[in-house]
């Protein structure tokens, strides 16, 4: 028997968070309740205002409040005519915190994935191509994930660069820094060997 | 670089959450703008409305909305005038789940500390010994943590309660059922030993 019906409805929401099952919701709710209930407000005004007013860039898909995101806004960012390909806006921040890389991205939001129907034009292709007809682009950089939707995905958009003859390269697939050889699976292996650079 | 203000903010708000680091919160943040914006709309409400109304049961001192709790305005629940002392409302959730007390509860909500400065009224005795002076009490159950403050807390409502006349009782601490005795601590096995009960 539950003593508060609000208590329940909180955990039950509290589940459409990725990784919370029953238990962690209990927790997280009991804790709001008990020690940080401003902060409960908080993310609860926070969560109110992200899911209404966050949509996405007009230029790279990823998301923002803005019409066009603060990168690509930048011109700085547009110096080198570089733009990144990446199938989530996650990726961004991943390839952001290398600080590596100093052009514009694209977001995907997903793969292309015929079986699923999912084609060139809901992954923003068409939006790709126009940026392409448009813009100066010295290099798309496809980092789609390592996956075979990835891959598919990246050979498809290179195509694409191919007719507005604009440079596309892949980012390079090998052995993780840090590991242990032995531990790496043959196929990254096999990438890795085919891969190899002259050092002397 | 970041491209959405609110995002930030979400990603920040997120991590007043019990076991959410920084990798999660980015994680929950991007799955419901990506997956389930209605799903997050819900969350919002839901923790506006349990953050600012709900409060403490007159009785028990549990989380609940209403002035009464459905457990303490239950009348089936007062027959046996048995109270089951517990530190915070999630125990409530424990004892209920065994379907084994038809009782009513008392939450401390936290337990003796004098170090600390948590005395008595802070754990809310004052309320438990205005029920023993004015309710029907035929026992008081003592399911405090079996911590040494647990412990502590535990002795000085068993002296309360022989004030008032009230019969107090203390569960049984041993070897938990479905482990190897091995792997069972001394302390616990001493409880277990010194609280064996004859079975022929």
């Amino acid at each position: 028997m539950r003593t508060s019906q609000l208590l329940e409805q909180l955990m039950e929401a509290l589940r459409c968070l990725p990784g919370v099952g029953p238990k962690s919701a209990q927790r997280m709710a009991f804790s709001l309740l008990q020690r940080n209930r401003q902060g409960g407000l908080q993310l609860a005004d926070a969560l109110q205002k992200a899911m209404t007013e966050i949509g996405h860039c007009r230029d790279c898909r990823t998301f923002t409040e803005e019409e066009v995101c603060s990168i690509c806004s930048n011109p700085r960012r547009q110096e080198n005519g570089q733009i990144c390909v990446v199938e989530s806006p996650a990726d961004i921040l991943a390839v952001e915190a290398t600080g590596q890389f100093s052009g514009r991205y694209f977001v995907l939001m997903g793969h292309l994935s015929p079986l699923d129907g999912i084609g060139p034009s809901d992954i923003g292709l068409d939006v790709l191509e126009f940026r392409m007809q448009t813009e100066t682009i010295s290099e798309v950089i496809l980092a789609t994930n390592p996956t075979v939707e990835g891959e598919a995905t990246a050979h498809y958009i290179a195509e694409l660069c191919g007719e507005y003859q604009v440079e596309a390269s892949r980012i390079a697939h090998g052995v993780p820094v840090g590991g242990e050889l032995e531990l790496v699976d043959g196929t990254t292996l096999s990438h890795s060997l085919a891969g190899r650079h002259k050092l002397i």
